[in-house]
């Protein structure tokens, strides 16, 4: 064994695995790298494998990123796919590998450093009827394959996907624009369950302007199959029945850690392969990268499992570069930031939800805004809307999620590289943005929030949740009277109806002892209200996202 | 003279007066708050004018941000439009105001506080035939207006544009969306002066797609008008005649500092009225913001006067909440982040640039990458170039200049924000952007452009400018036959072809002796190749940004 021509063992080709690869051929021409991959492909676009099925894609070799030709001829990689790594015996440093073919023949292959990628596979619920031939997951190209075969039969007319989270929503989409009727069925009571309800709703909105039936709050209780073993519905916890051609479970993933966890390798708290900054694991020749291993997690400062691609790119690289020159940079911290378009709006997210605050027991605030994507007098500005939260004693951002038209990518990655450096509602309010009209605004969506924020974390400005419960509160909309009479705000009786420009005349129709809240369709007028009677002695608070952000509640 | 209730007196409606006469009026209810325009209008779209000439924002009401009477009644502003402020008495603490009516009548006017928003106005260089009628600049809406009624003249079909800087560009667009015929004429070697020139190129490219005539490195001698005072034709110093029935100078501004200068005021070095970070002046009593005002500069760590709506807007508010209680968040440094749409391709920077940095004698080392705004396999990818320019001594970001289609403003805010936090590349490198494939790539173009940059920060890899003289070195293109045949490399005699992936094989016909450069057609298989042959004992060097780049320099 020698560490100027090390032998490096990959063991999974994607989920960081071909990065991984890559990057320790770029750093030692001399050393021997063999990448294992227990399926047919190697470095697919996992990501693209719903678009693919959606035929927005329309191109199956579009998915395939890198071949195992390709990784031979450019990086001199020993790809070896369709054969699965089976043990890792630490002491003599080899691995028992399975050799392709379907034979139970096994052989070892030795390694220097060894670094373990083996991702995570779909949770199947043991439930009756799943091992239906139309009950599927989709986690690889075999998996597309299969889908879109069934997809493509004129005789497929109605399915049901089963999970509402990125996937699932993904899956929606494309199906519908095949032309697909489709059934969203999700456990938790809204969709997308890893944002806070508030701001899941527009994404079940648009689904239901798509004609998308959703069961929120519904479990799949079993799947009815034929005589040949195709099923042909599903019916809920609840007792629905759902008559469906094919079924798509998208409820989740498992990390593959039993062979980490049979080498004796740290398993975190997390349930991932626990790993250092270096990404090695408990092994300082061992390292785990990708859906099942760990990495350090900003907004709790912890270690999490984060199962997305960039992640597991970045963690691939470093990997590689570390198990070929014994160094190499910080894994950063991830924030688990993630975004997904559904039909003609998108959700982001980035760090904490109030939900996931709430979990860990940390202490944040939050304030939400509405804003147009770019200067609302430059014509297409579509609105979205934005939640920050961020830590009550310090103003340390803690996490975002928006929702809405155009430009939602650009604020949850502004607002993620700003939490990469542990800035503040402050540094946020004072972010030097590019603006011309048709990409933004003089004061961004981005700017408004950490706006609020600030006002919140000084004191200028009392903000109260869009979801509280307002009874026995003096409550005052500030909206004109046209606003109101469209729509009066929700869960809440008798409201106060005094426009904003004219409050200062009608201080004295309000009571300065009792609590009070003030309320416009967003949030804009209602903290000038909220200005005015603060400096004429109320005790007031402005509801965060106005009647807007509270619709989506009482919806 | 109470500062319960003190006297905020603000010069000037836009460039973050009214910012500043809003936040006054939100902290303090009590405060008189007095708001003088020499102008018309007060907080109109400036940024917005070239596109209601253009009509693709066809309401000329949609441009009035905030009206007088808006400004009255939500905030009890008392605006005072087609004043000017002519003089301030530091000492009695009053402004000398011209009355409105165009008489010379003047009064005046005491305050506690004063807030300078004064602007500024377009440099017209005094060249023969400039005052005729149809000679005009864009500043305000009277310009907007007068330019506005010309090109919906039938008679209107061709127009001059004199400055390629952002107003000249986008005047540019709307004219051709108009169906005027349009010339460009900058004085600079290149359109947008502010960018590198191998980064200004494609804007250029994308003019001549549009038919517009472009003539840089030439001067505006005169212009010839008609016995009416109309325009026909101008001249420039090369003697190029160009028949016009509309000039537009768009060629700088000019900030409006004299009435800070006669009271006193220190001007700062950069020729802006000097502020602090509560952005008063060298009175404690007199703020000053907008585009006569001087900001922290982040790059430079100096103070500059930046002519950008953003900033303006942000230093108002800041103002006017100092002025109305006596203390603020700080104003943070400014980049001159800024963009600009051309037809399809955008333009966009933050900090410096290899110019700026040379001319600010700042150690800066760049990287150019050239990548698509989202996966490859996803349809409708773009392709953007992205130069990153860090110190050299520690990696920290000094600016980014990045154009492209789809994208570019959200990378150069990416970017913008790690500035505002003194980031290096290694940070950007981490930084956990969203992905999706409609949005971006697991390996992001930011991430791709800090990876280069490591790479060359850490020594692993050595990168040569795309304009560099190649002659006597030995230069290795490493792409496919057919991509050599189809463009061979610019500039450069005596190319050795050896694709990289056949490299390993032929390391003999290179002569390791010689200084090695390495090209490919946007730099990735280049830093493949460089890798190898540095391995192999070569003195190598990777062409940054490769043949594509470097065909912009040799265009």
């Amino acid at each position: 064994m020698s560490m100027v021509s090390p032998t490096i063992v990959i063991v999974g080709g994607v989920a960081g695995g071909a990065s991984a690869a890559t990057r320790a051929r770029r750093m030692n021409e001399q050393a021997e790298i063999v990448l294992f991959e227990k399926d047919e492909y190697v470095s697919f676009a996992n990501c693209g494998l719903p678009y693919h099925i959606g035929e927005e894609i329309p191109d199956r070799n579009d998915l395939l990123v890198a071949t195992p030709e390709f990784l031979a001829q450019r990086f001199r990689i020993d790809v070896r796919v369709k054969q699965e790594v089976l043990s890792i015996d630490r002491d003599r440093k080899v691995v028992t590998v399975r050799k392709a073919g379907g034979s139970d023949e096994t052989y070892e292959q030795s390694y220097d450093k060894l670094i373990l990628a083996p991702g995570a596979s779909p949770v199947v619920p043991p439930l009756e009827g799943v091992d239906a031939a139309n009950v599927l997951t989709l986690r690889n190209l075999n998996d597309t394959d299969r889908i879109k075969a069934i997809v493509d039969r004129d005789a497929t007319k109605r399915a049901l996907v089963v999970g509402a989270g990125f996937i699932g929503l993904e899956m929606v989409e494309q199906l519908v624009q095949r032309k697909i009727a489709t059934t969203l069925v999700e456990l938790q009571s809204q969709v997308l369950p890893l944002l806070d309800p508030e701001m899941a709703k527009p994404i079940e909105q648009e689904l239901l302007r798509h004609d998308v039936t959703v069961c929120t709050g519904a479990g799949l209780d079993r799947i009815i199959a034929d005589e040949h073993g195709v099923a042909f519905a599903a019916v809920l916890d609840d007792g629905t029945r759902i008559e469906t051609d094919l079924v798509i479970l998208g409820i989740g993933v498992r990390p593959n850690v039993s062979l980490a966890k049979e080498a004796g390798l740290e398993i975190g708290a997390s349930g991932g392969i626990a790993t250092n900054d270096s990404m090695q694991t408990s092994d300082d020749d061992i390292y785990a990268v990708g859906d099942a291993a760990e990495y350090p997690y900003a907004p709790g400062d912890t270690r999490m499992r984060i199962a997305l691609a960039g992640p597991a790119n970045r963690a691939g690289r470093l990997a590689g570069e570390h198990a070929a020159t014994g160094q190499c940079a910080k894994m950063s911290a991830v924030m688990g930031t993630s975004i997904v378009r559904v039909f003609g709006i998108s959700a982001a997210m980035t760090g904490l939800t109030s939900g996931l605050a709430t979990r860990m027991k940390r202490e944040a605030r939050s304030v939400t805004i509405v804003s147009k994507h770019h200067a609302g007098y430059f014509p297409g500005a579509e609105m979205m809307t934005l939640k920050l939260l961020y830590a009550s004693e310090d103003g340390t951002i803690l996490g975002a999620q928006i929702v809405g038209g155009e430009g939602v990518d650009k604020r949850v990655d502004v607002i993620a590289t700003a939490m990469h450096f542990e800035g503040t509602v402050c540094d946020l309010a004072g972010v030097d943005l590019a603006y011309a009209p048709p990409f933004g605004s003089a004061k961004d969506p981005v700017h408004l929030a950490a706006f609020v924020a600030g006002n919140q974390l000084d004191g200028i400005e009392n903000l109260t949740d869009a979801d509280s419960n307002l009874e026995g509160i003096q409550v005052v909309d500030v909206r004109t009277a046209a606003e109101v009479q469209k729509a009066s705000l929700k869960g809440v009786d008798n409201v106060i109806h005094i426009p904003v420009d004219e409050l200062r005349e009608h201080l004295d129709e309000l009571d300065r002892s009792r609590e009070t809240i003030v309320s416009c369709a967003v949030g804009a007028r209602g903290h000038i209200a909220s200005r005015i009677l603060k400096q004429n002695g109320f005790d007031v608070s402005n509801l965060s996202g106005g009647a807007t952000v509270r619709d989506r509640v009482f919806d």
